[in-house]
């Protein structure tokens, strides 16, 4: 088994700490560790060693990888010319990694917190062993929902499957409305949250990309085949799409995709009352005031369910409900917990119109 | 006629921008002006020129008064050697500025807003008559309450003088419980709340301080007829009290003093709500939107009720109800709007902390 982390993606929903020089999985957002080096400790154990870990990563990250993982083999940090989605981040991995068609890859994110680590890889072990099946499913890592999230792509189960704790896929939902999300709770299927966390074998996942997805498998193919510059020619028109959409809801119709659930205190930490609801749920679990939380110096009175992150200047709270103020040493957020899904758009915005001053 | 602006007061209400390098009256809360400019315009069409304006001040702070206010001649900013209360302030500006005994100064707050300032000037005159009649009182300026104010001091009137809108004042009420504060505004005689801004003869004031408060008015005598030491000497052991506690309330069990009714669009600014909805009910005359008011660089989607003072950081705000963001190079305060009083209290903890630890 061996891992392979993405720590790709912009991350203008965590703006203004995550900027395009430092995205998300390169912040210390949830303590004193990067959330990158978080994903890698997390997973190390379950492997032989860093040799089996392997980071893909836009080439303008690689250096901050290295700096931050410095036990990962230089061979281990795959370089992308340019960011294009997971579908071609994990077919880089599965091609340019030099590992047995029958070793079977779990694919990570590095921007997610998982609150109980060996409970994680238990689960990461028990989808290693469903992949390894004689009839090599893709797996996916399906989370028990707390709720109808619009935020969540959701995976629908269909009949158990030999393996303990296994079933197979019936199908793919993308986010869906309010409305849907709860009709998929109260049906008749067992369904979970994608959570983006997979294992396959080696020649399965590259054999479903060459059925689903062959304009991504050969660009990718060619590209590690012709070195530096043919890679950089391949990532230049590649497609950029999710392995979702790219292989595993097509896979999930002829029934190769298997799931198997983690009940691990998951957070795709994918929007500040995200990492708010995150550091709440530690704190309680630690005995600790869940007012207010967050780090850097920092002052409250009085408020509840607040967020602060605070970096070299001193930030008062008082009497706040439900916010969320993030500052930088250029931007200061202050919002609603509830309208953070909104930050996305306004930074993109403002990037448009730095861009368009400058 | 001449006036007296005072111009000290720490101004930790109105933390993090008000600080003691830079107190409240220096700062342009409002606009382009700083409030001590704004106060020295609204005055000076009600006077023969900037010689008939003098400023009470802290002698840190002359150097900003004479900034902002080159017209004023040199020997009309009285500098104190430390800040003592409107007491010895006014007994300093009665007692060195060089004018005739029936010469009336009106007294006017450094850092209060007046929308109408025409009213205002109107009122003043009306004020200094009164000021003038035979009985020579000390008149003080009410205030039409909007509310039962908790924060303001009452007048209580009596019956009406012989002047046109002018009663005679039957006592004073110090910033009373709510309870009082409803009580006042529903009993039988008129009331209004206290401003701060008074009109009276020199003589009258002078003769009122040696009755009422011989103590600040003897040691400001010795102070200024033996120079600078002297008076140094004198405001290291003066008596730090309001003029109102001083003076006005005793006077007022005599029967010396009179209110003059404005209706004038007054607020005493006196914390981060305050300034909020100030500038809330200018943007609602200005026909402006009013959701976020505020000044610097500033973005803001879908907030209500929200005053954003930005510095040079760029400050994003998004779905904020009521709240008050100052942002400083050094620190940064987010509150909620009806907790604004508190912040007073904060600031002068983190004040003493400072001083513990440096």
């Amino acid at each position: 088994m061996y891992a392979v982390i993405l720590a790709g993606g912009g991350g203008t929903r965590l703006w203004p700490l995550s900027r395009p020089d430092r995205p998300k999985p390169f912040l210390p957002l949830l303590g004193e560790q990067t959330l990158l080096r978080a994903t890698f400790e997390r997973v190390l154990p379950a492997v032989a060693g860093p040799g089996d870990v392997a980071v893909v990563v836009d080439r303008r990250h690689a250096a901050l990888v290295r700096d931050e993982l410095p036990e990962l083999p230089a061979e281990n940090v795959l370089a992308e010319p340019a960011g294009r989605n997971t579908a071609a981040a994990i077919a880089l991995a599965a091609v340019a990694l030099p590992r047995a068609a029958g070793d079977v890859m779990v694919v990570l994110p590095a921007d997610h917190l998982v609150a109980d680590e060996r409970a994680f890889r238990a689960v990461l072990g028990a989808a290693a062993t469903v992949a390894a099946a004689p009839d090599r499913p893709l797996v996916t890592l399906g989370i028990a929902p707390t709720g109808p999230e619009t935020g969540y792509g959701y995976v629908v189960a269909g009949e158990l499957r030999p393996e303990a704790g296994a079933h197979a896929v019936r199908r793919f939902v993308e986010k869906p409305p309010l409305d849907a999300a709860r009709a998929l709770l109260a049906g008749p299927d067992p369904v979970a949250w994608n959570a983006g966390i997979f294992a396959w074998r080696r020649d399965a996942i590259l054999a479903a990309l060459d059925a689903t997805a062959p304009d991504i498998a050969a660009a990718v193919r060619g590209g590690v085949a012709g070195g530096p510059a043919a890679l950089e020619a391949a990532y230049a028109t590649v497609r950029a799409t999710s392995i979702d959409y790219a292989v595993l809801e097509p896979a999930s119709l002829l029934g190769r995709v298997a799931m198997v659930r983690a009940d691990v205190g998951w957070s795709d930490l994918g929007s500040w009352v995200a990492i708010r609801d995150a550091l709440v749920a530690r704190a309680a679990a630690d005995g600790e005031p869940t007012g207010t939380v967050g780090a850097g110096p920092r002052r409250d009175v009085g408020s509840e369910g607040t967020l602060v992150l605070a970096a070299s200047r001193l930030v008062v709270t008082l009497g706040l409900r439900d916010a969320i103020v993030v500052d930088t040493p250029d931007a200061l957020l202050v919002c609603a917990a509830d309208r953070s899904q909104e930050v996305r758009a306004i930074a993109e915005e403002l990037a448009r119109a730095l861009e368009e001053d400058g």
